[in-house]
């Protein structure tokens, strides 16, 4: 039986952190339970901002064996790098024909981009390239190339998702044939709220995360640094009120949470012991996936064989559809 | 001994003219004893007006047939498709993150869309696609894979050119290597006034054009409906003030030149007489290009076969380069 496709793009850009993990790659993960889930590298999206050669290739690493890591089985789902599927880049061309001005005037990235030039009194295209402003065409290749049904995203991209549903549906009117696939947003809405170690929400703007995997040491010292109340040893404390608690119930049992739970109200525990609570806890997760992450770091020529054969499959699906793409529009 | 590589762009927009020919065609023939010549069928850049498979098809067949029929030699030059190099695609991803969105506003082209629209009351993107939009990122991928070092274009193209060479040049000094060669643009200065059958320039705007493989009988009735005063037989004639003479000058040997320009000076020959002899003359011409002409629509495999041919070796150079520019960039 033919499970639907899922597509779900992923940005190579440094290394990701527990809010992350929990907002959205451990869910997109979940989606290979239900789909015939695809995932991929959208590194060509990265070469907007990452302009050195070494930090891309890095950065490509990186994100690979963090999914892998996170639990991407290449067996199971289809893994790749944007940038092995050229086809995605004919597709893109073959859009822009179809697309107005227009649609792209009209998205919000843009729109707050010339916004800010705006307030500062510069250009209103100050700073925009032509990569940026053409970004949800290429978004929309990525998508409509593997005739994805769903792709998961951010409430930021859901715009994005229309214009890709947009220009297909323009495409299909014109040669009066379903040639694409008008795909769907599914948006994660039951994700937990991550607090990060000042008790925001987890965010590298807020320089307040706790990376996956850096090494174990500095790991069990981001966690011990998170902020607490100046709470002595011995007063009761309330569980409700505290990050530490709320880090650790999200990734601890249930009784291992009533367990602590009972250590905060009785009284007589230090912030010291609920933040190694909660690192044992994260260490016992996160531990094993470090180790694979480090593993597959030491050694990327395995990722890049991982890929290769990705790239392989990808590229026959993205090659057929091309194809038909190519005879409907009158290049043979 | 490597000579230098020029490129030509060909777009396909149905059957060219004598005007074509004279100004466009023939001169960029020429390139091929100086340079390393490249001819391309933009097809691509066609896609953004034609929307129909079967009329692109058929444009793209009547464009390589053409210019083969006027001497373009598919054994000496390299001769392809623009479609069958998607390689250039890859290369536009690549430059649209080096291009500032301000270059793009900038274009004539596109100003004068603008400016058109806002004249008439409209948004000023109005009608506008992103393929119009981006034409000059797609020009200089075209131009930037084969490495040219001239580009023969219309005045209204030496924008584009300098574009090309901008975005070249950022990327090469992002990467601090020269990557990618600076192309420079070669105006023809020195190409003859073709002149239309109302005596203004020939031009399918005005609609008074002598299309070249028309069959023999139209094309003959095109040459005598040539717009000529009201003089009678008998009266002298002044060749220098006759669209008839002013063709013929461009196509006739000097010795027939000077005899037809008797003729009109000595009174006594009809305009049917001036118009036939311009029609010998240009059937000597065209005649022999026509039968190729008809040879090679009448059997369009050839044109695949030789496209393919030239697409072989095109991609060859085209793949070396990506491959350049993806290690340069960090893709592996």
């Amino acid at each position: 039986m033919d499970r639907k496709i899922s597509l779900t793009g992923i940005k190579p850009t440094g290394m990701p952190h527990l809010g992350n993990y929990m907002g959205a790659i451990a869910p997109a993960l979940e989606l290979a339970q239900e789909y015939h889930a695809h995932y991929f590298i959208a590194d060509y999206h990265a070469l907007n901002s990452v302009r050195d050669a070494h930090e891309l290739r890095q950065m490509t690493y990186e994100v690979a064996a963090t999914w892998i890591a996170c639990g991407l089985d290449p067996e199971k789902v289809l893994f790749y790098r944007q940038s092995d599927v050229p086809e995605t880049f004919e597709l893109t061309t073959m859009l822009m024909a179809f697309t107005a001005k227009g649609l792209m005037n009209r998205a919000h990235a843009y729109k707050a981009l010339v916004q800010a030039n705006v307030a500062a009194g510069k250009d209103h295209d100050f700073g925009v390239n032509m990569g940026l402003y053409t970004y949800p065409i290429l978004m929309a290749a990525d998508i409509l190339l593997f005739d994805a049904h769903v792709v998961p995203v951010g409430k930021d991209q859901v715009q994005h998702l229309e214009m890709a549903a947009d220009i297909a549906q323009t495409i299909n009117a014109n040669y009066k044939d379903e040639l694409l696939r008008i795909p769907r947003a599914i948006t994660h809405t039951n994700t937990a709220l991550v607090i990060g170690q000042d008790g925001r929400k987890m965010s590298k703007s807020y320089n307040n995360t706790i990376p996956l995997f850096i090494p174990q040491k500095q790991f069990r010292k981001k966690i011990m640094k998170i902020q607490t109340n100046s709470q002595e040893i011995h007063e009761v404390k309330d569980p409700q009120q505290c990050s530490v608690f709320a880090l650790y119930s999200l990734f601890a049992t249930q009784q291992q949470q009533e367990d602590l739970a009972a250590r905060y109200r009785a009284g007589g525990m230090g912030w010291g012991e609920a933040k190694t609570a909660l690192y044992e806890v994260l260490e016992e997760i996160i531990g094993p996936k470090r180790a694979i992450y480090n593993e597959l770091m030491g050694d990327t020529a395995q990722i890049d064989a991982i890929l290769q054969k990705g790239a392989e499959k990808a590229r026959e699906k993205a090659a057929a559809k091309i194809s038909q793409l190519r005879k409907a529009m009158g290049f043979n």
